[in-house]
């Protein structure tokens, strides 16, 4: 009933703080047989890791992870996988001031009403350190979706009013080639330049990350509640600093009308169904029809800004607090491999779900 | 791992289709000693009903329900609680033409091609009269919230590209004073002249839902997958015809300033804590802090018009389907109460899951 | 987190009071494709229903069903199965002694302590009758296990102190020719004296019933806490008025050395791996090794006995029970389709989730 | 839905071989500010661990663990709790001969047909190994039943033929004072002669463990399903080489007529309603009803002695098998604290969801 548990068939179970001994996951469900590449979870780690460019926070974390179980000379044996990254560079100081104090529009205020009791070092398990265990499981998951010829990619769309087009078709080596992560070069270097000064500034900005998912299978999905796009607006949402999710023609649907948003059927040359127009975004009555499916998600700024605020204490009393440690400025370059691996893990859970049904 | 049960503490599990004898849903997890007030479970069933205003489906449902088990003498015994509600129209002659052809943007298809077979009649299991269900069980679940002070509104706010101002403190009167439950009478007027436009020239159109749910105690909601927004998300996305979710800021959060987003704690009167601002929504590390949330959900325009579109039947030969049936020409209206039974589901299961944070 | 579902991938979510409008179950899990025997379902509740010959309770139950969801054209569609049946002969006064009385060896007092209200007719959801939404979904089950070739007998193998021999090959005719379904006729017939007996003296007796599986494939069960025998204890000890569960060797296995119960391996004209003893009951590390499963269940005597009993109101107060109302003198004869229906619940499971183990 | 997860509301997820890096666990869904006392988890695994006698495996197994989340300033803080054990001795040499050759009575042909792989090397996952997870846990879990007042003792009833009496009010020092762990003395010598005998002979005998908990508060449990003793039942049989389970009466309850059986309610001079004897077991209709709650799980001989058995090999030949390396002559001394891991996991889930019954 508690929360750190994702998926049903493919099912993580994640752990850790930001200052304690490390952070961790454990993946109960994972087929036996697949053969695990470390590299691509080092890969992912890395796109993930902070400090690696100059534009999010240059805390550093060591991103070395261990393999503790589940794997016979190199492949999945059914049983649960379990991956641990110790944390390293844990500097205190910089958060005792926080200890009896609620740092605006982070979960202080809210993990203490609930708990009781609250580990303020780093944001403890609010941390956005968590979703390294993301990152990870969500490799070995993209493993899976590899197999059964699904690709994921994300790439940063907007960072504050810097808007890049949307690609139907997004290049990883374009995307990679730039530090923000746009798919756009173009773009990409203003928003570079928007995100330096909005650090420089002591502030930070907000912005959206795509994401589509190619070679889909028709048939992923379950009706009623567990629609295929129920389940990523889950998994996106439950990424720390998201405030929105769409896919398909997403809030632009509710301005159109139905002769204008219906993807009328064809079959193509290979004797696939497809449709013309893809407003439904790959999905219809919760179910992969065999198209791309894209999503959009929504960043707020990250909370930790260098600027007096106003605030209680634990007594209620106010109270001033001034964003120290280290931070980023904009989270979407660092979200872009999260995104992923969080739209993996969902893909994992219903391709096994799948198999369900039918004889 | 089928998809027809939503929540962990509070759980429903639904069924039924169209045509078939009816839709019910069972409720394992309903704590014992609430009054079950049967006359709330009618009046929302009632605000979903088709039939109910020309700006609707014409189709006839009978909404006469049974509560089949969990109630003695009135109150909740802590035993599942099952309640039926009998299909009685049924013009089965209606649907035949679309047995071998598959509609645009309906789950025809995907369905087809998951299960190998497909209740055609009415789209089976994939027609929003499943929703009865969720609203039926919602009902229940806003008795518990309500015992607990939580009170849910929703409302249209937006239909095409016409859009009422969002509203903080919502009149569920005013609401339910317009057919098309929005919160602003002007804005009503204008929308219920362009449904029935679209109605007339054999098209449907989109429009937007907005939620706010007041009274909210501090703590509900479960880091770190679970946060009561990512549960909320999929409550909502998984509603037929739903095609984005955002809450607090929203996608408007992509624009912003960390200085201008975050939400500065002070204590009121009372001594409750509070915060200026709420672009948080409500939520805070996916814990609600006690103030509003508010959500809002866009829908797609219904798929099926009176309209001749291309497609396929199931032999993958290209075909023209033409909507038929009764349909609506705009779903807000209906969803309003949908929506306020997701979200009183989300939170009845957060109120029992909470129990368990403390010793 | 009520207890009222059973199954992770086959689950099964049942319902319903004694004397309320009917017992009910909900499948979510069936895979498609189905053909539904609507025989088999009636055939087994005839097995388990009351009144069904002289050493059973006299109670009637119609145990007619409905089928609300899930089938079309006589197939499954792998959309949620709905079976309610509904309840007939109550009789209302024949319970009202015991609204304010706690029954020995009942559920009356615990209901009352854990939910702070009871229906305490017939039992409420505490009475027997529950099983039959156990046998008619169970019924489901034991179709899906057939059409993969597995097939599940039980049998009574003891009353009070006469024993049966117990049988390796079960011939369900032979159990069926005699109405206390013992696998031995001779041993039926001192059986059915003994219950005659015990009955004429307003008492009751405990029994034994043995359940074997036929035609397991290899590799269904879970390791580590899934393990396929531990998901049918628990399926076993769920039925009413169980006390104790074993299988393969059992409780004699306490007693023997590792060199005679190790069961070796060989191989047999078909190629097919088998051991030579089956001490293991069928399964090894919590995993189907193709042998025969076999179990035995042992049930107390019934706790309603026409004798005057010491006991406690409400408020605590010494008071005296009689067991008035019509009850089973022995529950074995009734419980072998209860039985079967367990197992055929948890081997669906286990055929579903074995899907997950491979690539 | 693969099995290494057990619990609902107190649930751990395990993980870990045999000879990998290690075993481990994650707890979510303890509540938060619960002290956490690292010497009782340390004393249990101290109980659970080879070569802590002459009676058991001379194995050598580091029983060092790192909690590597959940706890601040050592109070548990509501988010996931993760323990650690690393492996270190691990002789691979020694299971080399295994590879290839199916161990009779051994988990290595089920696992090789369910998943087409097999960590062979000291039984992989299929390991006893991997209860040291359950016992680290188990420990967390009988802190948070010492907080409720419960308490848990299991002790050894019988080795072979040699039967202990069983004792209503075990004391843990007499227990823990011979490495038998029985609760009567002179019993205990008897059993140790016999295990040095079996030992010696290069065979293993099979023995009985009782469990009992006290200071149970009434209403632990969840008709229909999750009965208190259905989950007691899985937990147990979900324990390497257990066989049987019986509570209360037990297998004897079958032979037993109603009126020898019930057990008659009285008020005792606190106040508390009370039965005059215990045939229930502590538990009526799957809920607890504050008394004692006994039950009796029966061992298998230990699958390891030193003696040529038949046997096949992957490609189905046949072949001989000799059980080398170091292993139990009996498991039962080591399984007590298993036992009682075991059941204190099940209350721990079962306190927590029993704040659901109510309003």
């Amino acid at each position: 009933m508690a929360g750190s548990q994702f998926g049903k068939a493919f099912r993580i179970s994640t752990y850790g703080e930001s200052h304690g001994p490390g952070i961790g996951v454990v993946i109960d469900g994972c087929p036996a047989g697949l053969d695990l590449d470390l590299d691509l979870i080092e890969k992912d780690l890395q796109r993930r890791r902070p400090g690696q460019s100059k534009i999010v926070t240059q805390r550093k974390e060591d991103e070395s992870f261990e393999i503790l179980s589940g794997i016979f000379e190199g492949k999945t044996t059914g049983t649960p996988i379990s991956i641990f990254i110790r944390n390293k560079d844990q500097r205190s100081k910089d958060y005792s001031h926080i200890a009896q104090k609620y740092r605006p529009s982070h979960a202080d205020f809210t993990y203490d009403s609930k708990y009781g009791i609250r580990d303020y070092k780093g944001g403890g398990r609010s941390s956005a350190r968590e979703t390294a265990a993301r990152v990870a499981s969500g490799a070995v998951a993209k493993m899976l979706c590899n197999h059964y010829g699904i690709k994921i990619t994300a790439y940063v769309s907007s960072v504050g009013s810097i808007k890049a087009p949307e690609i139907e078709n997004p290049d990883a080596e374009v995307i990679e080639s730039n530090i923000v992560r746009c798919a756009d070069p173009s773009a990409a270097e203003e928003m570079i330049q928007l995100i330096t000064k909005i650090r420089k500034a002591g502030d930070t900005i907000g912005g959206i990350v795509c994401c589509v998912v190619q070679g889909m299978p028709v048939g992923l999905g379950e009706p009623v509640f567990d629609k295929l796009h129920a389940d990523l607006a889950k998994a996106m949402m439950s990424i720390n600093a998201v405030k929105g999710f769409e896919y398909g023609s997403g809030f632009k649907a509710a301005e159109m009308k139905g002769s204008e948003h219906n993807d009328q059927f064809y079959t193509d040359s290979d004797g696939l169904v497809k449709t013309d127009t893809n407003h439904s975004g790959g999905i219809q009555g919760g179910i992969s029809n065999g198209m791309d499916i894209n999503m959009k998600i929504a960043f707020k700024p990250v909370a930790t800004i260098v600027k007096d605020q106003n605030s209680v204490d634990k007594e209620g009393k106010a109270t001033t607090v001034t964003g120290k440690g280290r931070h980023d400025p904009c989270v979407v370059p660092r979200a872009v491999p999260i995104v992923e691996a969080m739209a993996a893990l969902v893909m994992a859970d219903h391709i096994l779900r799948n198999r369900q049904s039918k004889l």
